[in-house]
């Protein structure tokens, strides 16, 4: 398993709805946000690029305990564990400070241009062994 | 339970990604648009703003077959269960025509303007029990 | 230029922001799921796969005169024009009953799978031209 | 005039589009990430919070030039000028090192909580003529 990775959101009018807090659906942008920045961007260009093998969701859990709002600075803290070499489960939790506000798991697989699954590249599983 | 309730959405250019199919969160969006028409807009309108009731997603848990592209008309299947006077259970499904592509759970509970947990308010539970 | 064609649109939580109105940016996504529409969704899909053509925005005006509301029923009025074989000017605006909330010029052009420059194709053409 | 403020944004996923560039709409919501930075988000919390002065867009004018893609280290450029005591335009262009993407121009106003036109507050004033 990786150390715990740690990558900061600001809360924009654009993160809002109406209720005053962040809307649900905006969380699993950041945790993506936060996985890319784990993985290495310029990594997963490549692959998608190069290779043709790009990450998809395959499963998402989210719990909400509470809302973040416009203007806070919330932390994304992420870790990673390969469950087998085709599937990556991540463990992601969002944080103002001290208090969680929503807690997920985010499992991940790879496919290729064709869509059929493949196993996690090398160069990724080396980030994710650390 | 509720009897199926479907609603039609139909995939624009600001609902796909660089992949080629619909970004992943964006299904608790429609998700979210279809418990809106099922349990009523403007007796939701009317809660938040007379009784400042609003409902907020608890936990959602998303498990994705396939994705979705740009131009096709998406059905989203739902049905709804009180799991207790807090909780509403909404089990909701995207579909293209017969394939499933995205399956979810998704838990709703109620708070009030001070976000006070409350229970699920009569009107609700009326439409919800059928 | 084409008969005025309008395109309804409702108000939904992930439309909104904590000012409680829709948030500015969204009323461009309107106005393209509104010429999507008006263009016919089909023919954009296989001008994309078959032609590798696609529209682009070149230019867009907005004027922002009062904000629609969350359960909100907004019609988005639009007209088209050619002004010339390489550009379609859409005069888009949405109301909310008889009240103008935004008022919207966008200019789209068309490109190939190169990103270069191409007429705007002729099935498009005749859907403009009535 | 204020000097030139730069903001930076990496494009994600969920910024992109299937033509494999950033959907058109996103340039609005980096440029209001930008001038929220530019005019201090903590003052516009406290703004809205303790007096209900909020900032809305009032016109917004977009020329696209190329698109940026999954990956891509976007910059931001904003100066602002005060029009009037009620209103503020920022011109502001997204760039991808010396390629202008976007030249944009956003006037904002500010409204009090019935939503009535009020005078840009002082303490933005400050910020605006640096």
């Amino acid at each position: 398993m990786t150390r715990t990775h740690e990558h900061r959101v600001q809360i924009y009018y654009e993160d809002t709805d109406h209720s005053g807090v962040v809307y649900h659906a905006n969380y699993l942008k950041y945790f993506e946000r936060a996985r890319e920045h784990m993985l290495g961007t310029q990594e997963l260009v490549r692959l998608l690029e190069e290779d043709g093998v790009g990450f998809v969701v395959y499963k998402a859990e989210l719990t909400y305990k509470a809302g973040a709002r416009f203007g806070d600075d919330v932390a994304i803290r992420s870790t990673v564990e390969l469950e087998s070499p085709y599937r990556a489960v991540f463990k992601q939790d969002a944080y103002r400070r001290d208090e969680l506000l929503v807690a997920g798991v985010v499992q991940l697989v790879c496919v290729d241009a064709q869509q059929k699954l493949v196993k996690i590249p090398d160069t990724v599983v080396r980030v994710i062994d650390g």
